[in-house]
């Protein structure tokens, strides 16, 4: 199977997961759920979905169970997503090609639906149908709680958000994009290993292989916010040089961002040396991210 | 003990644990652990919190797992209020008699806050300082994102935000109360029995104080935004009849919903029957809830 056909699939096996998860209620609060659908489903490229399936194939863990911490990774993701297009944060009518959550709904609704997919991500890793070893659920917890918080994602938010018209460092840029995007991407490619109890070597692999991926999707998503066309993004580019972000490109230019970006799929092909064709995929991966155009 | 010093030494004790939890950070990040500690600290009764330490106590649970506990539920209680004073929301500019935190930092940070506190509240939970048993750890995950998600708490706020200058039947103001107030409320008064793995009878009685607790105590805080004074409130009265919100006040009429209060505090009190004078405390605390002012 081709990595374009197992995106595919992956993309729907993940609507169809999250459509059972997430059932249309019948009360007054249906809107809620109509929104947290809308935010969910149908759309995204599901990379980290791709990675939390491949990254546990690896190590034999069975892909239902994979799929539930595919969904709650998703959910965060999604919620992060909702949150950040608000007027009062990035302020984005666009996301994945249609109109953001708070256009389609509104605010305070959108602000709701992200609060109630971030809360679900908890419920369903607690879940014993996610993994039969409460241990391994609880480490799952913690970590996705550890990799979407103060100290992860929503610690990079706020960096990226303070940054705004403050010329950073390179290495705060980094740190910066390390919790921002990386934080996630590292729990996706680190469920294969958590879900098995797999040993350090293992995990210390996929944990660098995601550390530089991560990094490479930023740049490229910076150089993309500077090159790409709308059409493909499915959102508004030019924003973050409008807002005067400290991103990559901002910081490095766009050639030496581009060299960065090869420099670490070279790096991040080289970490999975100690797995076999199994893990060839997860090299694909790399390849799309470096040349995707959305 | 009185309630009053043991409610004043519960709030001092979440406190302290609250700002081991969330210890001050250098980074260019520092301002949103600043917002997630201006949120959290040094306010508010602290009635979940002693929910949680009394019906813990009951089973002979550590006072130091408990607070953890009553800690996580803090942070998701805190977190809806700071997103419930944001201008899209209910639009309040005064919380626990200080600034809201949208007002003291901006709002971005206020959203960035607030998702930060929920998402810590089950990094605490699945860390096993919490309780030595995964099982457990897992069980209170999950009963904290049930009680807070889309068919508790965040479901109960749409309801309410679309019942806005509408009239509900008193079924529907019920229902929506049980999941925006009595669904936290459950679940501090379940945390005893859920860490102690208690029997169904003793479960099931601390299910039913909290369900006649929660629904008094949303009561009193209708007839409170009626009848009440800013400055025992700490928070702005009148708002919801100014909304047009579908209270038990605006339903009932205040003599009425008094009424109310006075069968549900019997009521709460009775539940605890099976239980000796270890229970008292949670016996005053249904007198304290039924004639605070604040």
């Amino acid at each position: 199977m081709t990595l374009e056909q197992r995106m595919k699939e992956v993309a729907e096996k993940v609507d169809t997961a999250l459509d059972h998860l997430l059932p249309k209620p019948a009360g007054p609060e249906a809107n809620l759920v109509e929104a947290m659908r809308y935010a969910a489903m149908g759309g995204g490229k599901r990379l980290r979905p791709l990675l939390v399936l491949e990254s546990g194939k690896l190590f034999g863990v069975d892909e239902k169970a994979l799929l539930r911490i595919a969904c709650a990774l998703e959910c965060v993701h999604t919620y992060s997503l909702v949150h950040d297009d608000l007027p009062c944060m990035d302020d984005d009518d666009l996301r994945r090609g249609k109109p953001a959550t708070h256009k389609q709904f509104d605010e305070a609704t959108a602000v709701l639906a992200g609060d109630a997919l971030l809360t679900l991500a908890f419920e369903i890793l607690s879940d014993s149908r996610t993994h039969s070893d409460p241990f391994v659920r609880c480490d799952l917890v913690t970590r996705l709680a550890a990799a979407a918080g103060a100290h992860g994602m929503v610690g990079g938010q706020m960096i990226d958000l303070n940054a705004e018209h403050n010329q950073l460092e390179i290495t705060t840029v980094t740190r910066m994009q390390r919790m921002k995007t990386g934080a996630l991407i590292a729990f996706a490619c680190e469920a294969g290993p958590v879900a098995s109890r797999a040993g350090p070597a293992a995990t210390h692999a996929l944990n660098a292989y995601a550390h530089d991926l991560g990094l490479a999707f930023q740049i490229v998503d910076d150089l993309l916010d500077v090159e790409g066309v709308e059409r493909d993004l499915g959102k508004t580019p030019g924003k973050d040089v409008a807002a005067g972000k400290a991103t990559f490109v901002a910081v490095l230019g766009p050639d030496r961002a581009r060299a960065q970006v090869e420099m670490l799929a070279g790096q991040a092909v080289r970490h999975l040396d100690l797995f076999d064709q199994k893990a060839d995929l997860l090299r694909e991966v790399v390849d799309f991210v470096v040349h995707r155009r959305f």
